[in-house]
């Protein structure tokens, strides 16, 4: 499934596999539903944490070649902060546990790994207080993000209703144009050919994406009633918050970000823009808020269908374009 | 370092290149102290959290040859639990991230983790409350453990003075011994030969080794000073603790599991009995709230010295014997 040629970083959260660890684990799990992008625990003796696990395995959603050690550190926490921010929650600490190959300078890629993994946790605000460090023969960076709601109640992907209205805080496709981009490689000026400055920006996008943790609190102050962020790209990702919410949609606009092509909007992923789904009388609310923060303003890309089977753009069947990774 | 034909699992939680890693994290650390077990977090709303992670990665902690999927799923959530019991908190909840490879049976491999998993969470009654599946070229388990002390406070690894008792739950060495067991096969009777009864429990020592949560919590509720869990021997982490809490001690007596030597007690690991130190006239109360438990009786092993260069056992310097690994 997917589409390899993207050559984008899968989730590999296939959702057939999870579907049968939830099984396996039984009445073992009581607050978590594994699906949705992070989970609810109650704290003893008052608030309650939203917490999600995610992982960047080298060779497989990154590779040492294109990517620093320290852009994998960055990368991996933003990825684990962006879950958090597609349930409107703010980040409370992140533990991560890093497996390094233990040949050759595995000191220095754990250091440099850290390294990106402290640049993005002063970028988000949120300190790491945690960690593990194994020798093992892939780099693979584990990071598990706590996050906070205060007194309000968390943004899950399920809460779509027919009517809705379908927005997105910014342009996709610009991490997979990024990724395309460093791979081709700057040469085609000839010989000590630079970046241009469109490209600098989509290999930025690529290699440290921020994950919207603002956009998604302002969009859960507005009333969103659901919302999931674009890690595997925006078609697969809006499937699965139709699927959670049991509704259809119809989308009349991709938002492609500049450099980028639609299907690398649509299929690419890791861009780490909210979609945000809320009643039409909550979009300019939304818009006010995100103006008074100084925030991209949202864009409003199409609208919830009550027919689980009805999932268009322009009118046409939207295939589900994306990462998925089969094991075994 | 270490006591390699032990051949026991290494935690691997180099000590100099945490102490770099919190460097580079600098101020981006609040609540934690990497070299603790767990760190403390305050959650918004009230009540705080003990969190820890910790990761088992096949062919350095475990060897797929001797221990089912199943074994190292428990393995991976008791080890990290073992955390939240030597801060004496009580578990809320875990989550998993699992890199497993994509070869081969993947999927059951994935699901016989989660087998074990499942287990070890309803044995410990820690529900599993998020996960993420990657693809990767090596099995690794990544588990972070979220934990609670209510209204109390954690025991941390430097709170030992001198003239403080030093006790420990149970015998250790007898996962070490059941690792040697297990190498060796049941064959010393002839074909068809099965392990005694004693080679049994050493096994499953090995292979289900229990996180002592309740011991870590009556210990906590007796005023004990300093704790930490035999994971990497109880030489390395007594070390440890007297590290932590800049202090020596003079051991009596090495408490050796029954089929285990004194070497595999004080240099193998991963028994995750408790090493709790306490002022001497808290102990009898620690030993009336574990006879009151149903749990076994905690053994004094020693006390607290003032010097932190005087590290004995019997009045002969003892070693830092146990796994630590070298990462490049």
């Amino acid at each position: 499934v997917g589409s390899p040629k993207l050559g984008h970083t899968p989730r590999l959260v296939e959702d057939e596999t999870l579907e049968r660890i939830r099984r396996t684990l039984g009445n073992g799990i009581e607050a978590a539903d594994l699906r949705d992008d992070a989970a609810l625990v109650d704290v003893p003796g008052g608030g309650s944490l939203v917490v999600s696990v995610d992982s960047v395995v080298a060779g497989v959603h990154v590779d040492l070649e294109l990517c620093s050690p320290a852009d994998i550190g960055w990368k991996a926490l933003m990825g684990a902060l962006s879950d958090l921010g597609a349930m409107g929650a703010r980040p409370v600490g992140a533990l991560v546990a890093l497996c390094v190959p233990p040949a050759g300078a595995g000191g220095e890629l754990t250091l440099g790994v850290m390294e990106g993994v402290a640049e993005a946790s002063r970028a988000a605000g949120c300190p790491v207080v945690g960690g593990d460090v194994s020798a093992g023969a892939t780099l693979v960076v584990a990071v598990t993000v706590l996050g906070t709601v205060g007194d309000g109640c968390v943004v899950a992907r399920r809460g779509a209703s027919a009517g809705d209205a379908i927005l997105v805080t910014g342009p996709c496709g610009g991490s997979a144009a990024g990724l395309r981009v460093l791979r081709a490689g700057p040469g085609r000026g000839g010989r000590g050919a630079a970046f241009t400055r469109e490209e600098q920006g989509l290999v930025a996008a690529y290699l440290r994406p921020q994950a919207r943790l603002d956009e998604g609190e302002a969009a859960r102050l507005a009333g969103a009633h659901a919302m999931i962020d674009v890690s595997d790209g925006l078609a697969l990702d809006l499937h699965r918050l139709a699927d959670a919410s049991a509704v259809g949609f119809a989308l009349d606009v991709v938002p492609v970000a500049e450099g980028a092509t639609e299907a690398e909007a649509l299929g690419g992923g890791e861009d780490y823009e909210l979609i945000v789904v809320m009643a039409p009388d909550a979009v300019n609310g939304y818009e006010a808020r995100c103006r008074a923060a100084g925030l991209r303003p949202p864009q409003r890309i199409g609208s919830v269908t009550a027919r689980t089977v009805d999932r268009t753009l322009s009118g046409r069947p939207l295939a589900q374009l994306g990462w998925q990774h089969r094991l075994g």
